[in-house]
């Protein structure tokens, strides 16, 4: 492949049938593009995948064609990359993965990791996804940034590095948030109330975040140094140990840091 | 007072000037409604509200009518409810605070909590804030309701031990998600990244929660068992020990929760 390669001229293959994957043909729709070929292990999978997006699906690679350039997006778990990866190598195949995770140099050409949680009932506003992306090759840099850009999508190019970073602190935002909101919603059903009723409170939390950091942001009576309502709060949660924990270190380490304040 | 009084009879009075004192008058112009008087103890605080909120400011509560019904609104901290509940008893003032966690029973006639959190630097939707109202007197139950409903809130009546509650569940939603995107701020600062590249994800992860429960909506590592990750992010962490710390614990606890799945 030449540095002047279009997107536009090149087959694209969509290897893998998860959460991720099912997106990749809407996100490709928003640039004009479209998905030729669904490659996966699972006959359903990838049958309703092909469907869904127009494309052959087949489950061997040896079924791809071999005369045209093909684009292959990797949308795998990490433990498959290796595998998968393997079996698609060939001259005329440029490979991305997608995994925040995945260090891949000479495994595949470049990453593209588009920073979100994707899930099969709910669309994100594809064009607000940070897409973060690594080149191992001058050409597959080129092909990234036009197809990020015809996706309409924002864009930075980071290393390995720096790309594992980022992906530890998606686990933190992402996960572990929906962690205390789980953790909140068990200890509220016991008082017949909902977490649903949390909601307006978290929306805000976050909108705030748009406008000041998240040291200024702070509240409450851990950063008050409210000792009466924090041991309080603990006797309240005796018989939810897991809150009990959670509450406790977060309250240790919102004091220690508002110390001075 | 006699059960069929209407709010819009009363004259209003604000004690407090605090960040949530700063949006009563707003939520009040909603229904309608203005805050004759406010009250508090900083000369400049009571100064700059009441000009905000069009009433009078004053520093002593004998300065307040005496022929006329109040309708007295307590934004001020929990440790300030009962002295200047004290000063402001009377026969012809009914009495409400906002605090979640303060229980108030003989001290006040009723408790107003927005469960929501509040910045003088920006205004939430106020008619999307859940309102969960306690009253301990009839007159009072009547009043609050009628209040809120001009406000077009939501609200539920509730007793003192769920308000406690809810504020729990509120410090831990607030705070605590605030306090994890703070850590997860530090920890890719020292990467030139910014917290802000986490907001697009950390947004999608709440509209998640409006249409499916914590449960349903958990992803990530530690909900895979995926034990290589979780222990090369632990390393990756050995220079940040408060994340580390809370990296582990929300790990462990997820670990725990989805062993089954």
């Amino acid at each position: 492949m030449d540095h002047t390669k279009d997107i536009r001229d090149l087959t694209i293959v969509l290897a893998g049938t998860g959460r991720l994957a099912w997106h990749w043909p809407d996100m490709l729709a928003l640039a004009g593009l479209r998905v030729a070929y669904v490659l996966g292990r699972s006959t359903d999978g990838v049958q309703e995948l092909a469907a869904k997006a127009g494309s052959f699906g087949i489950m061997d690679p040896a079924h791809l064609p071999q005369a045209e350039d093909l684009f292959v997006i990797l949308a795998v778990s990490d433990a498959a990359i290796q595998e998968v990866a393997g079996s698609l190598k060939g001259e005329r195949r440029m490979m991305i993965h997608c995994s925040g995770s995945a260090v891949s140099e000479g495994i595949t050409d470049g990453v593209c990791y588009p920073l979100q949680t994707f899930s099969r009932e709910r669309q994100p506003a594809y064009n607000n996804i940070p897409f973060f992306l690594t080149a191992y090759r001058p050409d597959t840099e080129a092909i990234l940034k036009q197809l990020v850009l015809m996706i309409n999508g924002k864009f930075r190019f980071i290393d390995d590095d720096t790309r594992s970073r980022l992906h530890l602190a998606a686990v933190v935002v992402n996960n572990f948030t929906n962690h205390l909101v789980q953790l909140a919603s068990e200890y509220l059903h016991g008082a017949g109330m909902s977490y649903q009723d949390l909601l307006p409170l978290l929306e805000e939390t976050v909108y705030k975040l748009e406008e000041m950091d998240p040291g200024s942001a702070q509240t409450g009576p851990a950063v008050r140094r409210d000792l009466e309502v924090i041991s309080k709060h603990l006797q309240m949660l005796q018989n939810h140990p897991a809150l009990q924990d959670v509450y406790e270190l977060m309250s240790r380490n919102l004091q220690e840091k508002y110390r001075h304040h």
